[in-house]
Parts: C-alpha cells; structure tokens; sequence
C-alpha cells in the first residue's frame, strides 16, 4: 500500500482535518501522482457536508488535480516519471459500455467519481486533497508545462464543465451568449465564450460584477434585478450557461432567449426548477443539463487552453486555510478559484 | 364585407351555438376559401372556456381548415378559384422581423392566431368552425388533392406541431422516439416518426391503448404505471415527444432518457413542470417546446403527407354535434381527431 497525507471530513458535521491513509498499490496501468495543486470545488464542500446524498466518511474531496508522475505501472505507456499530469471528476469507468463508447465516461453507470465513492475493487477512492494519488491510467489527462500549474487544476472540473456544453451545443461566431454567476465556473464559460468567437453577456444579480466581467472581457453586463437593464435583452440570447447552483427563477432566464434558444444549467441547486411548459413552447426554447465532460474532450480542452494560453484565475492558498476558503467560497468572495498548494501539507 | 355563418362562443361560460357574422371585404392579397372542413382541437376548448388567458368574445374557434378558394384578390398569384388549400393557426404577421425571416412566423410578436385575436386592422378575426374565411395570401397553404380533405384537416395543427419537432431536432433512422399521449397530436408523432426511419414507442398511462398503438405502426408500447415496463425502457429513448397538455411527472420521462436524450412538450399544461436539475444535468438532457411550425415548414409538412400518403384518423362531425365531440375529447375518446363537415351548417 502507499502512504497519502491528506485532509479528510471524518463525518458531515467534522471540519476537514489532517489525516494519514493508504492508497492502492500500483496496478500494471496504474499511475502514482505526487500531487503539486488541487482546486477548491463547490461540490467539495457540498459532498462533505452530505448536501445531496448521504456521503462515504472518512471523505477526502478534491476533483481539480495537477500533479507530476511519480510512478508508472508495468504496462503504462502514456506517461513516464515527471511528465504533468491531470485529473477530473473521475477515475474510473467500465470503458466497455454505450456511454463509455461514445466518450462519455462521466456517465458510466459504473463510473468512479475522484471521492466519496467505491473504486472497482470495492475500496473507497480518495480525492486531491492530499500529496498523493493513484489513478488508471486511461483517466490520467496530459498537462502542457506551458501553462501554470496552479491556474490549470481548476481547468479539471470547472474548465469542462463550462467548454463541454459550449462546444456540445456548437457555440461560437454569430451567438449571443449569457453566463449566469460570475464564480469558479462563470468566469471560465466567459473565457471559453470569447474564445469561441460569441458575443457574451454576463448577468448577474448585483452591479458589483460589472468590472469584474469587463476585466475578464466580457462583451456586455446586465444586472438582472433592474427591470430596465432586463427589458433590454428580453428574447435576445442564443444560449445562457447558467452556473448558479442557489434556487433561481429559470423562466426569467427563458424570458431572455431568442426563438429556438438554450437554457443550459451546469449547477445543481437542490431545489426542483419551475418550468412554465409556455416558456418553453413560445420559441421551442430548451432547458438543458450537462455534466462535466468524457476524457477526450477533457484531453481536447487542456490542448485548447494550452494552445490559447486560457487559464483559470486563481488565488492560491495554504490547506490549513481551507475552510476559510470555504467561507469566502460561499459568499462568492473569491477571483475566481481557490486552489491549494500541495506544498502547504508537509508544514 | 362578407358573410359568414359560424358556431360561435359568445361568452366563457356558454356553449357554442349558431352565429352569423362579417369578414372583411378582401383586400388585394386576400383569399375568401369556402371551408369544407375544420378539425377540433383541444385547443379550441382551452380558448373558449378561458383557460388560459381571457379571450375575446363572441369568439368562432377553429384552426385546422381546409376549403376551397372561392374568390382572390387583384394581386394573388398563388392561388386560383377552386383550388383546395389550407388555413392553420396563425393568418398574419409582420412578415419582416427576425422570426418571419426565419420563417418561424408562428412566433412573429405581431403575428395574428387564427381567432382569438385582432388583425392589424383591428377587427376580431374568426376561426374555422364557419363555412368560409378571408385570409392573407401568405398564410394560405396549398392542399393536395391526393389526400381526403377531411383527414388533411388536422394536419394543420396537430400536424405540424408534431412533425415541426421531429424535423428541427432531426429525429429519424437510428434514433429511439417515445410518443407520450395517444391523441390528436400522438397519433400524428407516431406516423411521422415511423415515416422518418425512427423507432417508435408508444408510452401509456394504461393498456387500452397497446392495440391502437399497434394498429398505428409503432414498434413498442410501454405502460408507464408497470414498473416492470417502465424499468426495462429506462435510460433508452433518444427522443420523448411529450403530447399531453394535463399535469404530469416530467422527471420520471427524464430518467427514460438515453444521455443527450430531449423530451420535447408539445402540450401546454396550465401547472409548472417541476424538473429536478439533476435529472438534466446526469446525462446532458434537455427539456424542450415546440410551437406549431413556420409556414415554409407546414407547407413542407403537406407536401411530404401527400407524397407518403400520410393524413390524420379522423371521425367526421355534423357541427351540431360539437359539444358531444368535446365530451369526448376531454374523456379521450376519439381516434385521434373530430373534424367538423362543413356542409352540416348549412342544415
């Protein structure tokens, strides 16, 4: 077995804490990540405190990894020793069904989530929030050393998640796109729209993001709240990505979608949304989810950013510090990604 | 002005009862068509009791119409007197905005619904359930006479309401479709959905219906409140062409999706959907509406019945009748569509 140092949630009312355990040892397609920054997720904090299921305590969160390869299983031959390495939402899949087929691994029915869930061989899987740790091989994602590490590990779930459902729904040139919450997720859906060619929009419910969403170029700002901004862009967006996973009116937002738009939702607030079935049928509107992204085009958007030199901004932290980070996080006061510095964990 | 001869509502709470009123005198882009037949659509009921929004009274419904051409103004090129043509939900529009240019005219902001409405003059404008109308050129659909006039009806409206979806959301060969609802519409989703190559399940609340939906043609049929059934379909459909405009569970649809799967609604209930987002989001699905079809496309939708030899089922009504048919309309009762013969208001 290896040894990992971590920090872990020993139940959902614990603070994450200091904790040593063993990961797997190397199967031959194996990889052991000696990991160097892991971004600060909203799932993590909604994961261990059981927000929306009954989580696997002791829990280690941590799904935006990067790392250097510190070890390779016999029959690995992606990677060698020292390369840059990746991962996401998940380390594992069956690779053998319908979804895993059509690169759509996040959806296997036997897929692995990064934590809170059991691996293949029925032992709990930990997340990044520690030194280490061992993952397939074929869920290992290539890092290019052009880019700063730190800024990349938030690429891992926010970065897909936002270039999936923009590059799914084919938006680009000639689009009128809105972002809906300008935090760890909007601002790289404003990053990934402008790069896109589109023509983005951030909404938001308070003018105080407006430098914020012009800084990051953002074309337009509209503060939904104000009826005259609102009234203004009624009926005129292709696609909204709506970030946002607090209870929100989404038939405000359908109100804002030209004829044959789409809503995308990419948070999960635990509420039940509350579709008027007109809101939908006046302009064959649609309301749309999307989960993360398969492992190709996970693979695809680190090319891309590297090749467009498109990051995330981060605020890089020590892990003692986490759940103040967290307490920031939940007030939205962060620019836009905590990310912690691995290093931190052996002080 | 011109004469007509209608069944009007002249107030929410009283029935529909004979009523002669005037159409405008034609205008040099005006048709006058002699109806020869009107199909009831569930619709009509909703606009007369005010169930979704006050109407306009007296009120004539109607917007499945087919007729023959009786008379044409000065400028009309495209039509001739005795030419058997159509008339569907909507008779103006502003035939310059970004939907009328693409050609979605039926979301036009000035557009004008077949009754229930003003034109742009003013006037109320009256529906089909009369022996003739005046319509704008433009919003008159050329009819073959391949087909009974009668079962051309109801393309109009439940027509293309369903075959608008399957062509915009390119449902054909390959593609699993579910049809929710075995009505007017459904009926209509089932023939067009085996005609483009898809594979058709017909989704019941009860198992009445297994031997109509496999009279119409489609493949499978699948009652919703088995749970045996309904497990074996989980996760399937591509497509969910959802018909029915009462109350139902949109998130037990949902889970019958395969990922990437949309559930189209083509019915209005009056109650909110309530859509859990992960539903949406575990799977990339989408909830969408569908609204009636441009006028290229109903044209289109007509041509290609003609050629497939593609019409509605129809039970053929004296007008008198009326009230009885809506009975049993509301029941289900009626395989799939009630279609006024014109003639019996003469008697």
């Amino acid at each position: 077995m290896i040894q990992s140092y971590g920090y872990a949630a020993q139940s959902p009312t614990s603070n994450l804490a200091p904790w040593a355990f063993k990961r797997r040892d190397l199967a031959d397609n194996d990889i052991l990540i000696d990991i160097l920054y892991c971004g600060v997720c909203h799932s993590d904090l909604h994961s261990i405190r059981d927000d929306w299921f009954p989580g696997m305590f002791p829990m280690v969160p941590g799904h935006e990894i990067v790392g250097r390869v510190a070890k390779i299983g016999n029959s690995v031959a992606k990677f060698a020793i020292g390369d840059l390495v990746g991962v996401g939402v998940m380390v594992d899949s069956c690779l053998e069904c319908e979804n895993c087929k059509n690169y759509q691994e996040q959806f296997c029915a036997t897929g692995v989530q990064t934590y809170n869930a059991k691996g293949h061989d029925g032992q709990p899987v930990y997340g990044g929030y520690a030194d280490n740790i061992v993952v397939r091989e074929e869920f290992v994602l290539s890092v290019s050393e052009k880019l700063a590490p730190e800024a990349v590990a938030p690429l891992l779930c926010a970065g897909i998640t936002t270039y999936s459902p923009l590059k799914n729904w084919k938006v680009g040139k000639g689009h009128k796109l809105a972002v809906v919450g300008l935090g760890g997720l909007g601002h790289m859906a404003v990053k990934f729209g402008i790069a896109f060619g589109a023509e983005v929009t951030v909404l938001s419910t308070s003018e105080s993001k407006r430098e914020d969403a012009k800084l990051l170029g953002a074309h337009h700002f509209v503060v939904t709240k104000d009826e005259e901004q609102i009234e203004k862009v009624k009926s005129s967006f292709d696609f909204i990505l709506d970030t946002v996973s607090a209870k929100h009116d989404i038939n405000q937002y359908l109100s804002l979608l030209n004829t044959n738009g789409v809503h995308i939702c990419v948070g999960i607030p635990l509420e039940s949304f509350e579709v008027s079935p007109f809101s939908l049928v006046a302009g064959n509107k649609a309301l749309a989810g999307s989960g993360a992204g398969g492992l190709a085009q996970t693979q695809e958007m680190l090319d891309y950013c590297a090749e467009h030199n498109i990051v995330s901004d981060v605020e890089v932290i020590d892990i003692k510090d986490i759940h103040h980070a967290f307490e920031r996080m939940e007030k939205g006061d962060v620019r836009y990604r905590f990310v912690i510095d691995m290093a931190t964990i052996k002080n």
